[in-house]
């Protein structure tokens, strides 16, 4: 049965999540049903991560089988007409039915962005997380330095699928200037529960002077979600893009979200 | 009385435009309720320009008499937490009573956003026009530098307010690239009933050759609007910034406008 790979953009303010859950609006479910009703069957599609409620994407991957022979073209714009118009599957290729959305990941980025005027500009409102407490740019890059790395990052998980391995390799986090504030940019190999919102919930705690770079060890150490404070809120959390083996996937992702402009 | 001066940004996505109408939900309404609340007593505000549905503003100048003394910080901070969080005042000053938001202005600055990728990110949506026919850039530009300059916009101008003086200063109108597509910035000296929106739309149907350079002289000469075809669409449309002829009065606006990032 043929397997096809597709990459998808949202906007995740109107959905509770990518998951589909019983009596509520997920963009997983939005899109099996759009699925459905072009193809006539049901599809299950596997996407590389589960974002949560309000949580956006410039460039989620999803898989899903199909015994039917699909042009490229006619589907998407097929997917075009049916789905929400905060839902785009942007790029729909056949894979070999050795890929897999979610285990074949080997490369997440999500980026994370601030606004710091005293004014919320309507027009980034659903996108952005604003904060206009003062913050030490200094002390926010030395956490962050000190959260690179292969880590037990249990503290920064929320409880939620129990998972047996908790260590993650984060690769790096970068500040960079955005309008209105600035972004953090997240790459690793995997992202355990809620895990950037509450890396980037205490690296501005960091930047306030709540808490401290000298704690970090002690928090990797305790192992321990209750060691570290609230989430940042879901909205200034976009998923970027998701990387695999195959050199030649990658390319349509990084193509695509530059496309996405300021997000 | 003390005048005072606000600079505005909105989508307007969720509203029938910027003025007051019976039954419906309107940009200006909604801030003189909410300073009806905050300083006690009915205020009538009188805007730069009259926005139509869903079209934006990163810069809306408008004025109101009260004969309170003022604290800019504190009614800024009370307007951001009454006013929904598609409109935003993003300054206030007290000005001289010679200060008129609409009569006194002597230039505005419109810009209308196109979209042209197959795929239309879910993130600009409300904030462009999807157009994925090719357009002649050239022919476009060529018919952009003949329709520059001082002329009688009557065939441009829906028949809204009947104006007896409906000659215009359009002093530019320049193409630049935007992500995904190409914005179209409009300066002039005023601007008739939805005249951005069917310049707009006469210039599109230029680069798509279906409209003619040449047939520009003809249009202006004939002064009945039902030369040109429709609109463009109101999404793509953001009233950028008004200026008035105290030099000082313009820094704000440039400076804010300049923050709101992609738009």
């Amino acid at each position: 049965m043929p397997r096809y790979k597709m990459v998808l953009a949202y906007e995740g303010t109107a959905y509770s999540g990518w998951q589909v859950q019983p009596h509520a609006c997920s963009v997983q479910g939005s899109v099996e049903k759009a699925l459905h009703r072009i193809l006539q069957s049901p599809i299950r599609i596997v996407g590389a991560g589960r974002t949560d409620a309000g949580v956006h994407a410039a460039g989620q991957v999803a898989h899903f089988d199909c015994d039917q022979v699909i042009e490229n073209r006619k589907i998407l714009y097929a997917l075009s007409s049916l789905l929400p118009p905060d839902i785009r599957v942007m790029t729909i290729q056949e894979v070999p039915d050795s890929f897999h959305a979610q285990q074949g990941a080997i490369k997440k980025w999500y980026r994370y962005r601030l606004w710091q005027e005293t004014c919320l500009s309507p027009f980034v409102r659903h996108f952005v997380t604003h904060i206009t407490t003062p913050l030490s740019m200094d002390n926010l890059d030395r956490a962050a330095r000190i959260l690179e790395g292969k880590h037990d990052f249990t503290s920064f998980a929320n409880i939620g699928t129990v998972l047996p391995h908790r260590v993650r390799t984060l690769y790096s986090i970068r500040r960079s200037p955005a309008p209105g504030g600035f972004y953090l940019d997240f790459e690793g190999d995997g992202f355990l529960y809620k895990m950037v919102r509450n890396l980037v919930g205490f690296l501005l705690e960091v930047g306030r002077g709540i808490r401290h770079v000298e704690e970090i060890p002690d928090i990797f150490e305790k192992r321990d979600r209750r060691c570290v404070g609230a989430a940042a809120p879901a909205s200034g959390l976009c998923l970027m893009a998701v990387f695999y083996e195959t050199g030649e996937m990658n390319e349509p992702l990084i193509h695509l979200t530059s496309q996405l402009g300021d997000l």
